[in-house]
C-alpha cells in the first residue's frame, strides 16, 4: 500500500437523496428532503445528488423532483447534481438549473434493459440526444457506469468493456465518469485492477466511485480505490439505499463512516464529521427504520468512554 | 498495494462459540454449541475458539465449558483453543485436552482493570503461572493482546507500548500472539503500521489479527494487514460478537464475509465458503435474531440472477 501517495484530498459526493431514498418503503415529505439537502450542503460534501428526474411511476420516492431540486438552498461550492435517466429528465434537470446531469446506463446489456428498459445502443443514442440538449447550458455532464464490478444476472463484465464504454461517453463530450458497483460484487483487488486502467487509460478525467455495501467491502473498495488513484466517493447518509433491480442488495457505502475511516487515517475530506453524525442519527426517526451506518452507533473511535466507576477505585 | 506480495494461503481462525456468544442474551444449549463446533470443523477453518474457561459469573453463556470441550469431535489439522483468563482457567484448558490455550490482556491498564480485574502486571505474572503449568504438555500458547488498536477508555495506544507487551509475551515463552482490536477502533494505516513493526521486531513469529466491524472498517482493516504481510485472522461466524466492557461495540468480522473477500481476490483459505454460508444462515433460528454479516444475506457476488422474464422477451 502506497499510504504516502494517496491524495491530498478525497471528494465527498452524498447520494442519500436519490440512491438512498428511492427504494425506501415511505415516500419522505417534500420538506423533509429539502430540510435533509440543506443541512447536507453545509457539512463539507462536494457534491450532493439531489434527486432524480424519473418517471414517478418508475419511482414514486423521487416524484417530486422539481419542487426540491427548485427550494433547496445552493451553497457555493457545492454541485448540485440530477441523475436523468432520458432526454425528458435532463430538460427538466436543466429547466431546474441543476449544476450537474448524471446520465447512467448499464455496461451489462441485460441489467440496461431491466433498469432502463433501453438497449445499450438506445441508452447511448439518448445520451447523445442529452449531450445536444446541454450545449450551451453551464451545466457539467457526468456519465455512470452502472455494473462496472459486476452485474447481478451477467455476473462480472471484462475491464475492456467497461474502459470502451467510458471511452464512449468521453466522445460524446461528457465531462467526466463514474463506476458504479451498482450491486456490491466488486472486490478490493479487482477495483484496483479497475481504476488502474481507467488512470492509465483516460489520465485526469474525474473518476468518481460508487460502492455500495452489500457484500461488507465497502470500505475496503475504497482504500483500494484510494492506493489506485482514486479521489471522489458517491456514498450515501447513513448507509441508505440499494437498487431495485439487484436481489437481495442492501445499502450504499455510508457517508459518515466513509468520512471517519478517512478521518482516522489522516486523509483529508473537508466534510465536518461531527454535522455528519448528527444528521445520519436523526435518520431513523424520519424514516421510521434503523440505518445500516455504524459510525451513527458506535461514535467515533476518539469518542471515549469514562472508565467503570469501581475500576477507578481500584486503580488507586 | 503489493497484491502480489499477499499471502499464498490465509488461515481463517472461527472464534464464534467463545467471542461470538459471550455477549448472546441467550445461552445457546451446550448440545448445539458442539454440533456447531463439529460442523465448523469441517469447513476448512484452521483453528476453532471453541470456548472461554472463565467463572460462570463473569460469562454466563460460557459456562458449559468443559461438557463442550470434552464432546467435540477433533478433526486432525484444526487447532481446538481455549482462552483462558487465569491459571485456573488454563488449568481447565489442560484438563480438557486442548491444543492451544489463549492467554488475553489489555495492553491498556484501564481496560484491562475493567476486563481481567487485574492491573498489567498481575496479568503477567498470571501468564507466568499459566507458563509454568503448561510446561511439559503438548499444549502451544498465545498471548491475545486486547485493545492494540485503541482503548474506548484511554484512546489509542502507542505502537511501542503495545510491541513491548508482545516482547513480555515472547520472553515469557508464549509461542504466538494476537493483536485484537477489541472494540474495532483501529483504521487500515495504523493496521498497516503496526503489523509492519511487529513483523520487523519479531520475524516470523505468528501473528494473529482479531479484528472488529464496530465502525465498519473490518474488512479495510483486513486488506492493510494482508497488505502488510499478516495471514491468520480470527473472524465470527455471522459477525456475532463484540465485548460487554466495550460500550457501543457490535460485532466482530464475520467469518463468511472475510472468506467471501478472500475468495474474490482469489487469495486461497481452504475454507468451504458454501459450508459457512449454510451454518451462518442458521445463525438466526439458533439465536433468535439477525446476524450483521452480509453475504450470508446478499449471497456470494457469483450468485447470479435470472434476468426479468419481460426482460428476456425485450432482449430478443
Amino acid at each position: 500500500m502506497n499510504w504516502e501517495g494517496f491524495p491530498e484530498r478525497v471528494h465527498i459526493q452524498e447520494v442519500v437523496t436519490r440512491d438512498g431514498l428511492q427504494i425506501e418503503p415511505r415516500f419522505l415529505p417534500t420538506q423533509e428532503k429539502i430540510a435533509l439537502i440543506d443541512a447536507l450542503s453545509l457539512t463539507g460534501v462536494s457534491k450532493i445528488e439531489v434527486t432524480s428526474f424519473v418517471s414517478p411511476r418508475a419511482v414514486p420516492n423521487l416524484a417530486d423532483a422539481r419542487e426540491v431540486a427548485g427550494a433547496i438552498k445552493r451553497r457555493p461550492g457545492v454541485t448540485y447534481v440530477a441523475l436523468v435517466p432520458n432526454l425528458r429528465g435532463a430538460q427538466e434537470a436543466l429547466a431546474a438549473n441543476m449544476d450537474e446531469l448524471n446520465l447512467v446506463m448499464s455496461v451489462s446489456e441485460t441489467h440496461n434493459l431491466a433498469n432502463m428498459r433501453m438497449t445499450p445502443a438506445q441508452s447511448l443514442e439518448a445520451f447523445r440526444t442529452i449531450v445536444d440538449a446541454a450545449r450551451g447550458t453551464p451545466a457539467a455532464l457526468n456519465g455512470s457506469i452502472a455494473t462496472a464490478f459486476g452485474c447481478p444476472f451477467e455476473g462480472i463484465q471484462p475491464e475492456d468493456k467497461v474502459l470502451r464504454l467510458a471511452e464512449a461517453y468521453l466522445a460524446l463530450g461528457l465531462d467526466s465518469v463514474t463506476l458504479a458497483d451498482t450491486t456490491g460484487m466488486g472486490n478490493p483487488r479487482q477495483v484496483a485492477s479497475l481504476v488502474g486502467a481507467f488512470r492509465r487509460r483516460f489520465g485526469s478525467v474525474p473518476l468518481t466511485l460508487h460502492f455500495h455495501n452489500t457484500r461488507g467491502m465497502g470500505l475496503a473498495n475504497v482504500l483500494a480505490a484510494l492506493d489506485a488513484g482514486a479521489d471522489r466517493f458517491d456514498a450515501s447518509l447513513g448507509g441508505l439505499g440499494g437498487c431495485p433491480f439487484a436481489p437481495g442488495a442492501t445499502g450504499n457505502i455510508s457517508t459518515e463512516d466513509l468520512v471517519h475511516m478517512l478521518d482516522e487515517m489522516g486523509v483529508a475530506t473537508g466534510v465536518d464529521l461531527g454535522r455528519l453524525i448528527e444528521l445520519a442519527r436523526g435518520l431513523p426517526a424520519l424514516l421510521g427504520h434503523d440505518i445500516p451506518g455504524q459510525v451513527a452507533k458506535a461514535g467515533r473511535s476518539g469518542d471515549l468512554h469514562p472508565a467503570p466507576a469501581d475500576i477507578r477505585l481500584a486503580a488507586k
